[in-house]
């Protein structure tokens, strides 16, 4: 297998982007991505993966030629991938193979959303149709703040994890997200202030929950012989792991964790020849507070049950042992479907290079970890400088 | 790169398909795929690439896990392509560099749509969206009939070609369909009833245009050293070409062609070694029949303004110099958006193992055309027994 590299890094601003258009987004990070190394123009990149995971957020049945043509690469080979929220992800993974395999050298993965435009509730109503539709919201109409306030409850019952805790998280995130220009939601949080904020799905009150954002980010992809003339700084993709779970919640084994985080990440350590103890950074899918602290115990970053204690600690900031979403992560950065995954690679690579906003001293190996869904899909990276 | 082998092939039904869902119906050809080669049970593929095109025709955002979840793959990689009407063949490249990276070394390629109950007319509009809905659909109303009508009147007047012609190939798909137990419509026609139809875009005949069906496809793909092991007759994939044009029909630099024809079918050829003089059966993309005889110019099966003269020749039947569409292609056998791409695999490797309804005798070298949109994408990929 050909060893792959990461070379440009671009990030679009995150927030309520009423200012610009899903194909403009788009070129505002792979501007970013292109002027971060020397490839010097869109006209060296071979080929480039699309990662959009709505039809109707994009008011498009088929969205990724808008941005292909916008962004000047009418010609060239393209695929869309979706994969609920780990869109992003699944957009690396096929850029990732493409260039493994030797079809090409120079890869462009850019991933999309801009959700805002159809306001929250019928946003909320569009991701509900995530799950399956057929017997879970359809039926029942359980949208995604439900689904993971089930698991806060299993897990609160099982291990005795608090409001509190989950408000810890938020609180950290936060923290973070102040440092990052790109981050939708920059200020500090109290816990007091995520307990007082309204319920939407008990346990999770307002604070608990990501947002609905717009954003894009990019990235640019190289076999290594390319990687040595576009970059001192190349970050090796070591490890994708990449697994899936029932479509339906309900048939879970397990509650109080979610089994395709367990199973992505060992395929991940496998493939890189690493444990999690060599683990320096990580970004973790935070789209609700308990999706964060049920990543800390499948990750094992703790034992099951301990990821209230490691919150507790405060082990998870950027100076703490085991710093986790130092961009700000879903909660502070924002969560547009499509490009979270690959603004995750944008962080962890930013941090192995030692250019981060919460730079964690001497990181040498990332890792991000980017859920679909309630756990439908699951891919977890291993990054390292 | 390794080298990647079709040993598995399955294929629902096309049709009206009342009497089952969207999983039932993709794990209908999943099945037929296990059974077709020796590879025993689906506990035995690594992983599967999912090929849907549109949100609402699955009435799902995230369709793909209701299907890996169905037909026994949880737990397992899993990516969902879309490529517009090409959508089967990114599902099928995306394979390819999964197994040719040394990622995996057994891959399901199941591509399925169910559009018949939107009905025909919501149908057309969700189809329309997939062109460039900002520019085209949303302020024109122009549909994909109406594209295809308009690069059929530029051919017209550039080329003198007639609407007898068109109607020729409409015949002579539905001619090889009769022959198919899976072609969704299985009665021949005549040249006359076909310039008798109503027309449903200038010069498009209703029997110009292919049917809104449901379908579903299916092929397991693996590495050489599995391909030993699971057949006997294993089918390889040569070439893959892949290719994008502008969003808007507009902008394109001619009427009378497709670019991007062109240009995968140029990298196919290059990447397998091959002319198209080589090519001994094919499979084109005919969903409006002026699209099927811009095939023949813009792959070369002759020279551009000739496809009139190749099919008022009839070389284009199974049993003529250039054997197109044998088993009925989108005319008659029936256009599911996520199906056809590897339905049109599955047309070709068994030609090329001499199993085909409407046999070429010795056909040792294939090529799939599957055009996304009206050139949006364009897959061209090259296969060899």
């Amino acid at each position: 297998m050909k060893k792959v590299a990461i070379v440009g890094l671009g990030h679009s601003k995150f927030g309520v982007r009423k200012d610009i258009s899903l194909r403009e987004m788009a070129y505002e990070s792979v501007k970013g991505a292109i002027e971060d190394c020397n490839v010097g123009s869109v006209d060296e990149i071979e080929a480039s993966v699309t990662g959009i995971t709505s039809d109707e957020f994009a008011q498009q049945v088929v969205p990724a030629p808008i941005i292909t043509d916008y962004i000047g690469m009418v010609g060239k080979p393209n695929v869309r991938v979706e994969a609920a929220c780990a869109t992003g992800s699944a957009a690396i993974m096929t850029a990732y193979s493409w260039i493994a395999s030797g079809l090409y050298d120079i890869v462009l993965a850019v991933g999309a959303e801009k959700m805002h435009e159809a306001g929250t509730s019928h946003a909320t109503e569009i991701m509900a149709m995530a799950g399956d539709s057929q017997w879970e919201y359809g039926p029942f109409g359980v949208t995604f703040p439900g689904f993971y306030a089930m698991l806060a409850i299993a897990h609160m019952a099982k291990f005795g994890t608090t409001s509190e805790q989950l408000a810890k998280i938020a609180v950290k995130n936060h923290k973070h997200g102040v440092s990052n220009p790109n981050a939708h939601m920059r200020k500090e949080i109290t816990v007091e202030k995520v307990l007082d904020s309204f319920m939407v799905a008990y346990p999770l009150h307002l604070y608990d929950c990501c947002l609905i954002t717009d954003g894009a980010a990019a990235i640019i992809m190289v076999s290594e012989e390319k990687a040595k003339e576009l970059t001192d700084t190349p970050i090796w993709i070591e490890g994708i792991g990449c697994s899936t779970d029932t479509a339906t919640v309900m048939e879970r084994s397990t509650f109080t964790g979610i089994n395709s985080t367990r199973k992505a990440a060992q395929m991940a350590y496998k493939m890189a020849g690493i444990t999690i103890k060599d683990v320096d950074v990580a970004t973790v899918h935070d789209c609700f507070t308990i999706a964060e602290l049920l990543a800390y115990e499948d990750l094992d970053f703790c034992k099951k049950g301990d990821g209230g204690k490691l919150i507790d600690e405060g082990e998870t900031y950027y100076d703490g042992s085991t710093p986790i979403n130092t961009d700000g992560g879903l909660k502070s950065k924002g969560h547009p479907l499509g490009a979270t995954g690959i603004s995750m690679a944008v962080e962890i690579s930013k941090q192995l290079r030692g250019e981060a906003y919460n730079q964690v001293e001497g990181a040498e190996i990332g890792l991000a970890h980017n859920v679909g869904g309630s756990g439908q899909y699951i891919f977890v990276n291993i990054y390292r400088r």
